[in-house]
């Protein structure tokens, strides 16, 4: 009993779970006090079962949608409230337990130990590298053949390891990436050094010491500077060259936040955040004036996964493949925001709530930005026989989050417009990961030398969005719609049409090819053609890994653009629940991946979900060093028949007669 | 020379060649006096030829390139100033006179006569059709027929023919798409008619009135209503749906005008605009820190053609594919634009200096919009281990215009931000270009059915920008860029890496397939590779026309995504200089195809061109109508190991400590 009490804080004893906000709605996320609850009921079932216990994660397990949309129909009552966590037993590594807290009736619903799965690393996981590498004796060593003396300079970057044959999944693991710093606040990614540790996370050892030599030689550590900080850089452009631009808003917004209800121009949603996928958008709706009813859109928008493989052969480079939200979390490494830097204009934030391993909530603050843009033209025609204009603007509202990933920094911007569009864009900014070039190696053709002795390799991001499409109702399909010449009547040569195959499972990507996410049994009256939303995904960089390795069957989700597979409650990561050394075999309940789920048997025509993949494969150049300018990838999901006519002819116009302008 | 004297105005006559301002930049569009001047010359020697003329064009004849660069490092005096005018003897259709007339000198330096072309349709000749068709008694017969009495509710939609084989190139024709007006203001679009006219533009003659039926039948007049101005439909949104958004500068732009010449946070380049591309950037340069130089990027930048084919086989629609550069001029018709409107912030304008049918200058105003705006992140970066974040936010630099072409209108946004990137957004906007439906005839596959009985075609926009490179020189050459996984040396079957291939001529789309416009006889010293600018075109949608159509053979440039050829004086439009009724066939001097410029005998590496083609295959939607939502697509231009570091190291920076904000 004894054991139980060090990790159940005497502070916490108090949280009784009476205490719940019963009022939340159902996709809203843990509260602080139902963390406390959950976390207080788990604690007493591990001292019970006299278990030493950490926690990975406490977080809202979804109702079951057949449920939820009872409830939203008002068939049946609102869904228990009721929190999923990962608990790690100290002394049983290699396996997991996971917990199911029902908030409303407050007990353990299920306990259930899952072995040969390794969850994801918290950042409490990733402080431990640095923390017991630096005075390893091996690491001392290493670090001493490149003349490095202070250890305190040295530095470690936390990653998965990818798969390593040599552990599996008998120990959790992590690989840490050294690097050197000059000064405190020196850019380390300017002195990486030649070797690898390999950590035990859950017994804090050091496995192994890898050496990286070329031809049997060390590459030397490559001590040019290259910051960005302002401390370190002369000053750039002459004062004033760039006048501030300042956006107000006097009125105020125009969007509306109810609890996490946001409504804004005839959409509306719910706004979730979860520790794996940050932002969840659900219940996306959009009024119809034509029908004078709100008609649902998505079930549920979030991004579920990605990957970043790099593409240098040699040891360590082919275990470097971050899947920033499996291995990670978006959530947990989410930034604090901070109005004027990250977004301009009347920001709205919530914060979030997360979970650290002794199962105690704490909130990153402004995590979440809301907030809308001018949008340039939403529309414009002149009537050439008089001069007089019609124009219109148009706006976006944007949900995003900033995330870093050690060396990277990711935005993601959920966004609306008045035209009934979503677009996610990513944004792609931060540090190149690199590496030291030995003696005569050249860098080329793997990497780009961003600085001297440095190389930056060739690596692809791929993300994976998942839509869960509630278009118009909840029987939906997917049409695949190509462009295509014809051959009959067609007699001046000119005659073309869209060929739309209906679809599940993996789609290839073609030139100029796009999907509609259609409702069979919804016709639009006006063309007499099922309602839709088209996916427009022009990023879909292809997965360059050869299918044999085990970069490609981890991320089976990255080598398709489309996946369309059968809905399934609290199945959402395209790559398994269990993503660290996971190796792409298919795997317990509970942790299918993408290629699992598209092996049931499934009529391609009701409740489905879509697994979209863009990003963009990066070459580094000069410039993307040693601070990369942002580069954009996103999809965007476009009505496509889903509206009678224009759906911008409610929104505010101006009219420009021509004798004012010309 | 009673003749002469109908066509030079009598107030005219009073503007002295001497009055010319001498000042102007060799790149500076003609002003009102050199207009004047070149118009006042050549009515003179006509007067002399006792020839009776109209005016087709007078625009700026741009100095050759070799005269302007030795210019330009002053090896020589500035280039002599240059109109170049297209005229219309009225007693020899099927041949138009061009003439070059020396500013300088004030003299008329050539006067040729060019036969079997067919100049661009200006304003002027577009109104002809409307004003002669309304009252010919086979086009009031055919109304009649469709129970139209009141002739003045029928308008005709101007069109370039295509190519008609009927008449080829003897006459010069146009062919009007006929809409009826249930009111003064009624949406046209929305009441298509069941046949076309097509008129000799010269002559002002309706040659034939072209009956469409299906199976024997006309398809009735549609009567639907279906507008979109303010007077006809219901209040959209609830009032203060969308609250005001304020862009101000109360400090003014950063950027500086002086006469053309712009200049903005590193970048210089002069704006120029002709009738023909709208818009043309020439002399386009970045400042470099780490050099302490201006470094040349593109010599010249520009629109220089589009083509929207469509996809219908039944006529008239083979006929329709509209060059709306070569066949009616972005210049000509450009709209005035009004802040608020058209863009947001503080906007500077410049106006357009065009020529009427009598050589007479007239000014559009407001046609150039210049304005900066915000653009979110430029980068950013977090230290995870202290919280510290480094962020500063982009900005971009927009030079725009917005043109009216009969249904559809189109937004131009030439955009330069802090990075170092070029990019060519437009937005699709407007009227869709519709038919009538016959009764049972069905939309699909060919169309969509956008309102009762009423049809809108597939069709593409497919867009040239010409880009001539001066990346860092004038030696200039192209890589192409391939995404490969490796075969050798990858045993974990990760790698992959970039294959570059040199390449001019026509070059065909592949997936992730990008292209570096390089100079190889400058190498980045970082990198050791040579400086370049990448072209990224994700958006070519192919040419869908059967290779024998004649829309094919017109549109060569469309068919591939990129043309790299070499540079010659005055060849700027890649499907030719004269494009209406062009069969595509190889054609005189001075009238070069793409395909003619790419026949040639030329190096890979020196002074070339690029057209880079881009834009969508459009499968309306009934969103799309009566007012279509803007549809963006674009292209960019991206510093690739152009700069030797990040040039976003010269801009302001905001730090947040991790204590602010979390």
């Amino acid at each position: 009993m004894s054991k139980c009490r060090v990790i159940i804080p005497a502070t916490q004893t108090t949280i009784l779970p009476v205490r719940l906000r019963r009022t939340l709605e159902s996709p809203y996320p843990l509260s602080l006090d139902e963390i406390r609850c959950a976390a207080c009921l788990i604690r007493e079932d591990a001292c019970k079962k006299n278990l030493q216990i950490v926690f990975n994660c406490i977080t809202l397990r979804e109702p079951q949608k057949r449920d939820y949309q009872a409830y939203k129909h008002g068939q049946c009552p609102r869904p228990y409230r009721r929190a999923f966590a990962v608990l790690l037993d100290t002394n049983s590594p290699g396996s997991v337990i996971e917990v199911i807290v029902n908030l409303n009736t407050v007990r353990v619903e299920d306990w259930n130990k899952i072995d040969d799965v390794v969850p994801t690393l918290t950042p409490t996981d990733l402080e431990l590298v640095e923390r017991i590498a630096r005075s390893h004796p091996e690491v001392v060593k290493a670090c001493q053949g490149l003349g490095i003396q202070d250890m305190s300079k040295v530095f470690f970057d936390s990653w998965a390891i990818g798969f390593d044959k040599r552990w599996g999944r008998e120990r959790r693991l992590q690989q840490g990436l050294p690097y050197y710093r000059l000064s405190q606040d020196d850019n380390q990614y300017a002195h990486p050094l030649d070797f690898t540790v390999i950590a035990d996370t859950n017994n804090e050892e050091i496995l192994s010491v890898d050496l990286h030599q070329v031809d049997g030689e060390r590459a030397p550590l490559p001590l040019e500077e290259h910051n960005y900080l302002p401390s370190f850089i002369q000053p750039g452009y002459p004062a004033n060259t760039l006048k501030p631009i300042n956006i107000t808003q006097p009125d105020g917004v125009s969007f509306c936040l109810d609890g996490n209800v946001l409504s804004w121009a005839g959409y509306k949603m719910h706004v979730g955040f979860n520790y794996r996928e940050g932002i969840v958008l659900s219940d996306v709706s959009i009024f119809d004036p034509a029908d004078n009813r709100q008609r649902p859109l998505f079930y549920r928008l979030s991004v579920a996964e990605m990957v970043v493989p790099y593409g240098c052969p040699e040891p360590p480079h082919p275990t470097k493949q971050a899947f920033d939200i499996g291995e990670y979390g978006l959530g947990l490494m989410t930034n604090p925001l901070r109005s004027g830097c990250d977004c301009k204009g009347v920001i709205t934030y919530l914060n979030a709530t997360m979970t650290d391993h002794r199962g105690n909530p704490y909130t990153i603050k402004n995590a979440i930005c809301i907030h809308e843009e001018d949008n340039g033209l939403l529309f414009k025609h002149t009537d050439f026989r008089d001069g007089q204009s019609l124009t219109a603007r148009d706006r976006r509202l944007i949900i995003s989050q900033v995330v870093t990933a050690a060396n990277y920094d990711y935005g993601f911007y959920h966004i609306f417009t008045l035209d009934g569009t979503y677009k996610l864009e990513i944004k792609l900014t931060g540090i190149l990961n690199t590496s030291p070039l030995s003696v005569q190696q050249p860098a080329h053709p793997y990497g780009t030398e961003v600085a001297k002795d440095v190389t930056a390799h060739n690596h692809q991001h791929i993300f994976s969005l998942r839509v869960d499409p509630e278009v118009d109702g909840a029987e939906n399909a997917v049409l695949q719609c190509d462009q295509e010449s014809v051959s009959d009547r067609n007699g001046y040569g000119n005659g073309f049409i869209c060929r739309k195959t209906l679809v599940r499972g993996p789609c290839d990507p073609a030139m100029a090819r796009s999907w509609d996410i259609i409702n069979p049994t919804k016709l639009n009256p006006t063309c007499n053609m099922p309602v839709g939303y088209k996916i427009l995904n022009s990023q879909y960089p292809g997965m360059l890994a050869q299918p044999e390795s085990i970069v490609h069957q981890r991320a089976a989700f990255a080598t398709k653009p489309l996946w369309v597979v059968p809905y399934q409650d609290h199945r959402l990561y395209p790559a398994g629940y269990y993503v660290p050394q996971s190796s792409g075999e298919s795997n317990q309940p509970g942790n299918e991946t993408i290629i699992d789920l598209a092996k049931r048997d499934y009529p391609h025509s009701g409740d489905i979900v879509c697994y979209i993949q863009f990003g963009v494969t990066h070459f580094p150049r000069t410039e993307d060093f040693p601070i990369m300018p942002v580069e954009q990838v996103g999809v965007t999901l476009r009505a496509s028949n889903f509206f009678r006519q224009s759906p911008v002819l409610w929104v505010p116009t101006m009219v420009i007669e021509s004798s004012e302008s010309s």
